[in-house]
Order: C-alpha cells, then sequence, then structure tokens
C-alpha cells in the first residue's frame, strides 16, 4: 500500500447537524497532514457528475456551528446500480483520488462497501445521522441535536398540555430505531413512549391513561416513534381519542429535528472522529467506519453498521413507569 | 362607583406565552394598593366551578419566565349560553368580586363583554394570544415568541432544504390572521408566505417556483398559515408536487408555537399591561381591554377587539418578492 | 438630482444582530431597481483603503440569520479628521458612488454627517446598535437579540441564585442609555435596577435589600447598566457586600450581549428599514436615517439621531416597586 | 442490614443543571418501592438545621427541566466539624432516616465520607456538578448543559470576533479542571485552549497569535480555564496586549454557566443515576457513589471521587493544532 495523496468527501443521506463539523476536522488534519483535499457535491450523485470543489483550510471556516451540510446530500438512486457505482469508481480515478471518506447513516456505509467491490481505493466512514441507528459506534453524529432539538418542543407541549389538562402525542423521527423516542421521552418526563423496538399494546396505553386521568393528573404526553404505529401520531390519535374519550392532540415534529446548530456533544464527536479518519487512512485503514465505542475512538468493519443491532438498556424500561407515577 | 376591594383573574382560550407574566404584575400590583386577589383555574369553566385559589405576592414567584399558564384555561361551552353566564355572574358575586381581569383572545373578549350584560363588576380584558389578531392593541401577548419559535423551526428546516435543494412548506398558526406567517416569512426569508387575508394564487406560485429553479436557486421555503389553503400544507405540498414534478415536504409546527418561556418583548407588554389593567380598574375602567397602540398603553372598548380589522404594511408586499431573488 | 447608479454600504461602531438583514435588504432591493452595489470592508476605514467587495444577490445568501456582520466593522480614528473624510469622499468619487448606506449607532450617524460636509453624494443612515441609544427611531437593529441574550443569562443566574438565596449583580451592556438594563430588569424580575439615567442612591438600595431579607425572599438581583457606578458591577458588590454583609456576586455579562443569531423582531426591522433606506434614496433623500417611529417607518435628519433624548415611560418606574415585592 | 423504611435527599456545593432530575427521580423510584422520602434544605446546613420538607411524587412534578435546585444548596462550614457531622448524624436518627441520597461534587462526597464515620445509615453519592472532576464517574450531572451554555456564548462572541478582527480571551469555569475548557475550546473551534492540568507557556502562545495574523486570520479566541492563569481571563488579556500589541478582549462567562434548563444528556444521566441510587440502596449500598462508566451505571466508593485522576485523550492534543490553522 502506498501513502495516499489525494482525498474526496461526501455527506450522504439524510443530513445531520455536526457533518459540517466533521468535513472541517478532515480538510484541516489532511491538509495539515499534506493531502489534497476535493468535496463531491450532493452525496454519491455528486461522484456520478464529477460535481465537486476543491478544499483548503479557509473553505471549513466558520462552519462548525452551522448545521446542514456545506457539501450538499442527496439519496442516489444510480448508485444502487452496479454501473452506477462502476462509472463512480472511474471517476474517482479519473481525479486520482486515493481516499474518500463517507458521512452518512448505515445506508451511506452500504453504498460505500459496494463501492470498495468495484473500486480499489480505501473508503473510510463516519456515521452521521440524527437516528443513532447506526452499529459499530455507541453514537452517531446528530444525534444528540436532535434529541434536544426534539426535547425543547416537549418541553414547550408541556406547557399546552399541561394549561388545559390534555393528552398530547408528539411524533419523533425513527423509522426502526427508537433511540430519539426513548431519549426524549424519559427526559422530557413523557407518561409514555412508543418504539418501533418493542410492540404496542394499545390496551395497555388505554387503561393508564384511564388511570393517570383517575388520580388526577391533567397532562399526559406519549412520544410516538415514526415506526412505532402505523399512521403516526395523528391516527393514534384518533384511536385513542375514541377508545378513551379523552381530545387527544398530534404533534408531528418532523424536519425540525435535522437542523440546527449542533450543540456541543455533536461537534466533539464529529472533531474527534474526522480527525480519527484522517489518522486511519493514513495507517492504511479501508472498508471501515469510524466509531465511538464505550469513550474510545475506534474502527470496525463496515458490515458491522447494519449488521449490529445495538440493544436499549433494560433498566430504562424498569424504571420508565415510576418515573411518570 | 365605588373603590374595588376584591379582583379576580382568568386566563382563556389558547393558552400563549407571557400570560403568567400578566398575572404576576396583576396579582402584585393589585396586593400592592390593598386588593383582594383570587383566581379562577382554568378560565371561564372555573367561575361556573367557583374553582379558584386565593392568591398573594409569593403565588406568583418564578412564574415570570415560564410558559403556559399557572391558572389553567379552557375553551368553556357552557359560557356561551346566557344561563351559563348568569351562573358566573352568581358565583361571582357569592365571593364578592368587584373586578374581573380576562387575559385571552377576541373570543374571550366577547365572552367578557357577554357577561356585562348579566353582572354588574367591572371587566378589564388583556390581549393573551399567540396570534395577534386582536383589535385594539398593536400586539398580543405571546405573538413575538410564538414568533420566534417558529422562526427558529424554519432557519432548522432552512439547513436540509439547502443540503437537499428542496422545497418546504412550514405551516404555521393562524386561522384568520397571516401576522405569524408574515412574520415568519419575511424574518425567515422565505421564498413565499400564503396568508387568508389574501386570495391564494396557485398558478403563481407554480410560476415563481419554476423561475427560482431555473435561476439555480435550490431551496425554496413556503411558509403557509393555518387557515392560508383548505387541507393546509400537506395537501398543498402534494398540489404543488403535482404541478411542479419537485419533492414538495410539508411540515406543521404545531402546538409547539404555544408554548416555551416567553421572550422579553411578551414579558415586556404582559408586565406594563397586567399593572396598567390595576390602574385602570382602580379608575373604575368597565368594559374595556388594555392594549398598547403606537408605544402607549391605552384602554379601548372590549367590541373593538373583534370589530377592527387591522391591516398590514402594504410596503412589505411590495418588497417580499425583491428580497427572496 | 440625478438618479443613483451604484451604491455602497458600510456596517460601523459596535457590531450588531440583525446588520446583515439589513445588508440582505439593502442589496437585494438595490440589484431588484437596477442598482450597482458594493460593500466596503470594515466601516469607514474600509472607504479609506478603497477595500470593498463587489456585491449581488448571492452575495446575501443565508446571512439573514447570522449575527455579526459579513462587511466587518471598525471604529476608524482616521475618519475623525477632516483629512481623513476628504481621502473617504475622493475615493466614493473614484468609484463612482452615488449613495452611501451607513448601518451603525450615532457616533457613525454624526461620521455620516460630516461627510456630507465634504462629499455631495447621497448618505443614508441605518440605526444598528443593541444600545438602542439612538435619536430618531423607537427602536435600534440589534436590540431586541441583546435583551433576549441577557435575559437568559439573568434567567440562568436566577437558578443559582434561588438555589443559594444569594444576591447577584448582572452588568449589562449601556454606557449612557439604560435600554438594555431596563428591559432585562423588569422582563427578568430583578429586584433593582441602575441605570445610567437616573442617579443611584446607595442608601436605598441597602435598605431595599434588608428589607427583603427580612421579608424572607432569599435571592435578589440587581441589574447594573454599565454606565450606572463607577466600577461597574465588581466593584459594586464589594460596596453592597461591605455594607449589608451578604454575600453578594457580580457577573459582567459583556461581549457575549453583541452576537447571536438575530431574534425574529431585529430580522423585521433590518429587512423593511433596508428596503425603505433603498426606497428613500431612489426618492433622493440625503443627510437622514431611517427609523421606526411608532410603527412608522419615517426618515430623519441624522443630527437627531445624537440630538434627541428619548425618555423612559414614567409608568414603568412607577411600577417597578410594586412588581418585586 | 435490614430494609430501608425512610430516605432522605440533599444537594451541596454549587449547583448544577439535572440535579433536579435526580432529585425527582429519587423521590418517584423510592415512594414506588413504598419509602417515605424527605428533602433537606439548603444541602448539610439543612440536616444541622433539621430543616426539611416531606416529598412525595407531585412535590416533583414539573421540575425535570427546571435548573438550579428546588431543595436549595450551600456550602456548609459547620459540616467540616466533627461536632457538627455529630449534630447531623443525631438529627438524620431523630427523624428515622435509613439512607441520605447526597447530590454533590467532590467536596460533597468527601463530606458523605467523614459523615459515615460518625453515623450507621447508608449514603450513597449522586455526581452533581458542572465541572465534571469527579472521579469515579465519566461524567457528572450538569456538565453538558454547562458546556453547551459556555458554547452558545462563544458562538456568540465569534460574531463580533470576526466582525473587528479582534482577539477574545473567554474565560469559562474549573479551578483544577479543564472539562468545560477543552470542550468548548474543541466544539468553538477556539484557536488557543490554557487548562489548569497543562503548563501554559506564554511565549509559545503569543507566537502563535503573532503568527495567526501573518497568515491573515483576523479573529483568534482563546479559552482559558479559571484556574489556568493567575488572575484569569481580564489579567492574560492585559498580558497578551502588552506583548503583541494586538487589542485583547477579556470575557469572564461566571455563573451563567451554572444554570438553565438542563440539555437531554443531563436530565439523561440524572434520572438513570437518580433510579440507579434508590435501587443500590435497596440492595444495601453504602458509602459509594453512583457514576457512569464506558456507558455503564455503576457504584464507586466515595474516595474514589477525588482520589481518581482522570485524564484527558492525548489525541485531542495532537490534533488541536492542526484544526485551528
Amino acid at each position: 500500500m502506498s501513502t495516499p495523496h489525494k482525498v474526496a468527501i461526501i455527506t450522504s443521506g439524510g443530513d445531520s447537524p455536526g457533518m459540517n463539523g466533521a468535513i472541517r476536522a478532515i480538510v484541516r488534519t489532511a491538509i495539515y497532514h499534506g493531502l489534497e483535499v476535493i468535496g463531491f457535491k450532493y452525496g454519491y450523485q455528486g461522484i456520478l457528475d464529477a460535481n465537486y470543489v476543491e478544499m483548503n483550510a479557509r473553505s471549513v471556516s466558520g462552519i462548525l456551528q452551522r448545521g446542514g451540510t456545506i457539501l450538499g446530500t442527496s439519496r442516489c438512486k444510480a448508485f444502487l446500480q452496479e454501473s452506477g457505482r462502476k462509472q463512480a469508481a472511474a471517476n474517482l480515478d479519473e481525479l486520482g483520488i486515493d481516499v474518500l471518506f463517507v458521512i452518512g447513516g448505515n445506508g451511506s456505509m452500504r453504498g460505500a462497501h459496494e463501492l470498495l467491490k468495484v473500486w480499489d481505493g480505501q473508503v473510510i466512514g463516519l456515521p452521521g445521522t440524527i437516528d443513532n441507528d447506526c452499529g459499530g459506534t455507541d453514537f452517531t453524529i446528530g444525534y444528540f441535536t436532535a434529541l434536544d432539538t426534539a426535547l425543547e418542543s416537549i418541553d414547550k407541549i408541556r406547557d399546552t398540555a399541561e394549561a388545559f389538562d390534555r393528552v398530547f402525542l408528539v411524533e419523533v423521527m425513527g423509522r426502526k430505531a427508537g433511540d430519539i423516542a426513548l431519549g426524549v421521552g424519559i427526559t422530557g418526563g413523557a407518561e409514555e413512549m412508543l418504539l418501533p423496538e418493542r410492540p404496542c399494546d394499545l390496551d395497555q396505553v388505554v387503561e393508564r391513561m384511564v388511570l393517570s386521568k383517575e388520580r388526577g393528573k391533567g397532562s399526559y404526553i406519549i412520544v410516538v416513534a415514526e415506526g412505532a404505529y402505523d399512521g403516526g401520531a395523528p391516527r393514534l390519535a384518533e384511536e385513542l381519542e375514541k377508545r378513551t374519550g379523552y381530545a387527544c392532540r398530534p404533534v408531528v415534529l418532523g424536519h425540525i429535528q435535522r437542523g440546527g446548530s449542533p450543540v456541543a456533544m455533536d461537534r466533539w464527536f464529529a472533531t474527534r472522529m474526522g480527525a480519527f479518519a484522517v489518522k486511519a487512512a493514513l495507517q492504511g485503514a479501508n472498508g471501515v467506519m469510524v466509531g465511538i465505542e464505550k469513550n474510545e475512538l475506534v474502527t470496525n468493519p463496515l458490515e458491522k453498521t447494519w449488521q449490529e443491532n445495538k440493544s436499549f438498556d433494560p433498566f430504562i424500561f424498569e424504571i420508565q413507569p415510576m418515573l411518570s407515577i
């Protein structure tokens, strides 16, 4: 293996706060080590289109505190085909790229894995997604900001819920992963949390709602992960209203959870992971994603990002009913 | 007219940030002037139920910075009947109430107006609603916080809109009044704003969207007031997607706009209006709402709150197309 | 008078949140009207150095939500000399500038006024300063954000003040103007406010502190404007600690009050004033500052900005002692 | 060992955001397990004064999102004497307390340790301090919020630093621990960080400042931990101004770092640690502090909290100079 000379960066899939911090860390540490750096625009699509910008230390000034991604992102269909990936490989070779850094979720890591079957450069992944649904790392870049954004919304909704003694259903992101729902459910003091990972027993939910009203507790907040109930919070609100007779208001937080200036923890992990990814690249790592496990920076094979099933600490489910009495 | 001895407060209709500041100002200035104060719980419903708490200076400690209302609120149907209002009048007399302070929107002011037909105490209104849709005052308590909350959400959505070069439709509160939509449209740099007060010409909207894309501007944000399009942002997104072929994402901000710690301006007006309401009561005012007009504290007849049609400065519509080029 | 063809913008003096919104509005409305636009860097210094950038609609993309000023600012000493201003006039002529827009405080407006004695172009001012100490307008761009920033800090300090039953002195900006101190004092529920405009009677402050402690109220917050006490909050804390025996902690908020993403009201006024300034320029206005008076956009002679003495509504001082009982 | 029947809680030392979440979790899980709960006011002082409140599930409603501590806190001198601790032990016995939960920093844990020498109940500690300077846990309750508060301030100061091309020195809390300084230095993109744990070589600092100016980078932010330089940021600013000739502005963040609504991570750890502390108590644990190590809830002997020297990951110091180029 020879030393890399030129590297490229993409951000791919749903944007997440902290992606810019990762870009900044990669660019600056790469430049420090004498590498050339380019950034493709709009994820894998940019590789296919050879749509890129050259990057230097100044290109990433003032971006650490910005949400979104200065490189843009997309969900690229052409790259799902082998023909697309071969085109990408050809373009990377044409541009003399030795290392490709891919910042995204586990879908993007799969893409990176497939690319390596047709390209002989190095690929290093970084976990950038608000959903925290990526194996090979305890935390993904963007998760902490999304958590605080959703939490602020729940704190606000609580004001109205208490003023009216009313039931609110708050839908948060997470099609397959309940990390945001669990996080804001506990930290927002929600009376109930519905997660994709746990079957939802509506009878029990109804029973607890009635019990709570009888005890005289007025407001009641149910956090619903996107993927936990078919039709989401709006449909569940209708159902619960029918069954309990209480007015139930749904709120779908939606895309506000993606944006915003990243909180400290996301900048912290983004910066450390970005620098660590460059270090790994210089040491010849390939086909791996950088992550954080038990407070340590690590690399793991790309496959682990979609194969590993992380599970929640069961203690949290043990205590949740005690907390909302 | 004799000097009042005992006063009561209600918060009524949708809660708004700053209501607590108004309660605090009324309670403390009233107590300073030697008045007894009680607070009915859950708006007019609390008068009907004689559900109240006695209030002193400490009852309102630490509430200035809190969203919602410590007195609770409701939309009371029984009070829409004359029989309900007579019951309320009887309860107020029974409790020896000389003045009733009503903090709420123009619906609550109508209720206050009707109450005075069957009760011979004094009623003083204060404009508490996020919608800013109340005649007799330039600003309502809660409007500024709602504006900043919606604006923060739009800033976040902009991050994703730019990362993806995508169209977003953001629905904000305002069934009949476009104040929030106009405010956040201009301050959020939205490309388009749809208000209940202005007919929505979809053909023009589509034309401008296409023109903007052709000019190479990727992200496009359309702020939609609740009452501006039948079916709201979700339906409009479908329609625009069909007509333009661009992916259009709806986001309904919903109840997060009501809550949250009030910003300085809402605390400022709440405090001044609360104290001014007590002053007006001591001077014998009746059937009026306190307001702020051209920076001056004023009182206006309750009728003005639903009869006056405030209009927007036309200059803002003149410049809006120039700002989003 | 001929129609202008080319205009220039500077931001001058202390930066304030919303300056970027004013720049954006000027640039876009000017371009809409077919004008050429340049921006000098670092205020008057940039005119002296002929240090400028050409601006188009894209130059101001994504800046509406940013604090600070993309043009930079400075306090330029050379411009205080007539020779400096003559050099500036020569440079403006050299570049073919017809109109200069100056965004800044009343010191910058004085500079603009002096410039007009040696230059025969048009000068239009816009009030950009957090201190709100500018005649000819009810509000300056940046004041609202500074208020909310200081208020958030006071809310945080209140948490600790209450946990410890302690006295805190919070120093806010305002050498000659107490607008921030008054605003956050009232909206933060401070027990005491010391303003440059009102003589500070320490004996009375001490008396009220003692009375409050005796009444059992633990925490006590005194808001001190920069210019209200010689040596500021740190020195006053020492003095009050000596006199009362209570532990008194000073906090100097300092430069955090200047920055941050502008709140809605600052973007609102910045945008409207910016567009109005261009309109005024096209109509031949000269030697005036744009402002907002009683909710109306106005222009006033530059002199008014430092000659007019705005005063506070006396009602606020009447009620303040009632509010903190 | 017999099963506990009655438990008590104190918060001690500097308040930190999340203490209320820990109180809530202890109260509710304890009540769920049939225990009686009281809360002493103002830390150890409250035990000495037998100043307490009885607590039930409703006592802790609506406190999860509040900064400070509803129980109050203090730095109690009498408890530093054995006589004081014996009095405390007598009062605890008098009230029939079986378990005392102490939420505070390592000073409070030392106090707890000393108390156990004269009292034969159970004592369980929880790490509540913004400084993160507590052995036996990777994170303390309050650290994350303090980090985000300081970071927001630095983001704001950056706006002005860039507008003026100026040097700012920002002093953050941390007499002996540089955790906040390091955290916000990296995540705020500071050019320099001075920590108590690392000797400060002023010559090198000056050299880097000069080099940076020469490279044309205008703004320069130096984060200074409280204990890193004698006289703090104000004195260091004078010194650097003298040596470099650049205007250097100090900002001391001070007590605003302690307050504020806790961010998700602090509520998360507070809630889990609180519930875990009750579980540990029920299992007979004594003389230990609850903590989080490598993502796992643990208990460690109280001594570890002041004896363990945690160290920073050296990689962060390796990359810091690369990041600020």
